[in-house]
Parts: C-alpha cells; structure tokens; sequence
C-alpha cells in the first residue's frame, strides 16, 4: 500500500521503517523537505534525523505534506500536536479527499512549562478537530497512548495490553485494524471505543502516562483493560 | 480506627459497609442528617439510602460533616465533586486540621449532556483544589478510578490490576496504603505517582472509564499497567 508518514521526529521514524520493513511503499510527509534532508541535530535516541535516514535512502521518500499525501492511500499523522492541523492545511483537501488518517498525534503544550497540558482538552480532542477542520478525510485516533517503538512492536511488554480506536468511519477502522495487526498487535488486544468524541479519553490518558514513565523510569509500559468475567459481573 | 464518609451515595455505602465490617467505627457525614434518613428514592442499584441503611443503624451514625469529621482520625471523601469543596467548608477547618482526606471524588459536570466533563481539569485537580483550600488538611488522592464495589473488594477483577496514589505527605500515604490493603489491594498493586499535581493524571482517566464501562457493557474492569523486564527497556 503507499502510506503516507506525516511527521520526521522519533513517532514517525518508528512508524516508517516497520511500515517499510512490512512491504509498504513509504513517503514522508514534511515542512521543508530540505531542511529535514539536513536536519543533524540529535534526538533523545541520540540519532539525528541525518544518521537514521541512512539505511532508509533509497526505499522511504522525504517529500512535501501535498506530494506525500497525494500519492497516499493512508495517512499516518505523526506530526506533534501542535503542527497537526498546518501540516494537513499544508497538505491540502483534495489530497486529503477520502483518505484514512490514522492520527497518533497528542495536542500536548509545554508553554507552561513541565509536565505539559492538553489543548484541545476535554470537550474537545486534536482528533476530533481534524476531523472537523477535514470532513472528508476519514479520522482514526490510535497508538496515541504510548511510547513510539511499542506502537510498532508490541511484544516489547509480555503479555496482553490494549491499543484503541476512535473514528466515525467504520471501513477506516478496519483498515486501522489491519495495519495494527501488521505490526503485531492481536485483534483481541484492539479495543474500539466507538466514534471520534472517544478520543477525548485516549488523549487525556497522556498526563497519567507521562507521570507513570517518571516513576517506572521507563516508556516500556502500557495500560491492559482487565474485565471481570461474566459470572462476576 | 475512627473514620468519617462523607457522601451517602453508592461510593459512600461501599466504603462505608467495608470499613465497618473491617471493624472500624465509622460515621458518615452529610449535609442533612434528617433528609439522608429519609431518603426513600432508589439509585442505581435498586436501594434508597433507607433500604440500604437498615442493616447498619445500630453501627453506623449518620451525622453532619463537622461532627463526622471532629471524631475521625481518617475522612473520606465520597460526596459528589462538584459538592466536594462545600463539603469541607461545612465540616470546618477546625475540624479538618491535621487529618487525612482520601479523595475518591471526580469533578465530572453533566451541565452539557453526557458523557460529563471534567471541572477542574488538565492543569488542575480537584484534588488539587481541596488541598489548596484546606492546606492543614493532608490529602491523598486514591480509588477514584474505578467501580465502587471494585473499590474494596479488588478480587471481583481477577489477576493483578492498579489503583494510584497522589499527595503531598508521605505519612498520610502510607495511612492510605494502610487502609488499601484492608479492602483487599495488594501492596505490588498500588501505585504511588508522586505528588498531589498527579491527580490530574488519574481524574483524566474518567472519561476512557466511562466509555470502556460503555463498550465492555459493565463497570467490572480496571486498568493494569504492564512494564516490560528491565532487559527490554
């Protein structure tokens, strides 16, 4: 499939190569494709941008929002919460028209400082204003709850835990779905919570997540939903 | 021990019934004792306060905040959480000075619809809120995210799952690790988040609460936070 990879920070990285590994023909989509081309400064994995894209040269494209977008039969929006909607603005909507946007973003602020807060928050989400902003692009929120090389590999935390779905549009969340199990997620695992209003409490899982990785010390972790059985209930 | 619940409603009953049972002396507090005892509508659970009383009249005594609160070494807050604060204004600082609050409140607002919002929210709590206004008060945010039978009886979700902890005095914590532990909860189990700023974290878990109680069709469930083996961190 020509997926399409909105945002170049470690989220899309992650998403990029497993979709690559996985038979995909992958574009970024980007701001100024050049400035990215160049971009040496170093992440928190300590690679940059430069270093990471190295083995991926001749198989994964870094092009604009609009190029990426228009050749795309899927959109993954990678980009920070903030960048979100001028990256599909950038985009454009008749490169949007129809299209599944699996949206990982959080519209997480740090203007106040640490931890940050959610803007949209509360009687809104970043996925519903997308999909407000978008009527015709078809919105999925998910992945968006947890650490970015879990999102492609869930085996990294033994056991069950859960990745959910918001959307409004039922064949896109089948087509979540199958990308989901492609990097190894089980249907048992995937819960959809129903339409895009549920992303409000997906993306208001992020304060507690972000309080639980200083405490464990670690972003390998995940939220398992355990569920009394029927005779218990 | 001496403790006060405040709030008659389900959560109050189910905390209530346990610390009793559990031996402790324990009074409720309420804003009219009169009209709490006669209270002849029903909730959800089929019951009026009434109905629900009758087995605990002669162990229980219903009374108003400030005497409830001028006997107890422990209070819980079980009133609504847009009542909690006149709750504690009505009890009297007096009254509070020095003693541990477990907060089991929400601050959900059904003034536009359902599903309710959060009021505070994302850089507040109110948690946060009452620990602002009664600072002699030591509160310690715990149990609000889940069921109030789950509450104090953890076994009814099989296997291991989580309740948090959030507040600003270590003693006052480890009072409430002490009463956690009573109801069933395995110290493994509980998890200490930090500071009373946390409890932005755990009250931002109502609205994927409400919606999971939504899909799963039952409020018997929990969440369990799974954290790969240090070797896959």
């Amino acid at each position: 499939m020509n997926i399409a990879v909105f945002g170049t920070g470690m989220v899309g990285q992650s998403i990029a190569a497993k979709l690559e590994q996985t038979g995909h023909s992958v574009s970024f989509g980007t701001r100024d494709v050049l400035k990215t081309l160049n971009r040496t400064e170093k992440d928190r994995t300590g690679k940059s941008f430069t270093e990471w894209y190295e083995p991926f040269k001749s198989t994964i494209r870094v092009l604009s929002f609009a190029d990426a977008a228009s050749q795309a039969e899927l959109i993954f929006n990678c980009t920070s919460g903030e960048g979100s909607l001028d990256a599909l603005r950038d985009a454009g909507k008749e490169n949007l028209k129809g299209k599944v946007l699996l949206d990982v973003a959080n519209p997480l602020k740090f203007s106040k400082g640490s931890p940050p807060f959610l803007d949209p928050c509360n009687t809104d989400s970043l996925a519903e204003s997308l999909q407000r902003s978008f009527s015709e692009l078809r919105v999925v929120k998910t992945l968006n709850t947890m650490n970015a090389l879990l999102m492609v590999n869930p085996t990294l935390v033994p056991g069950d835990h859960n990745v959910f779905l918001s959307g409004n549009d039922p064949a896109a969340k089948l087509s979540a779905v199958a990308v989901l199990k492609s990097f190894g997620w089980k249907e048992s695992n995937i819960i959809d919570l129903g339409d895009i209003t549920t992303a409000r409490g997906t993306e208001q899982l992020l304060p507690i997540w972000l309080r639980l990785w200083g405490k464990l010390q670690t972003p390998m972790f995940n939220f398992q939903i355990v569920v009394a059985p029927p005779q218990m209930r």
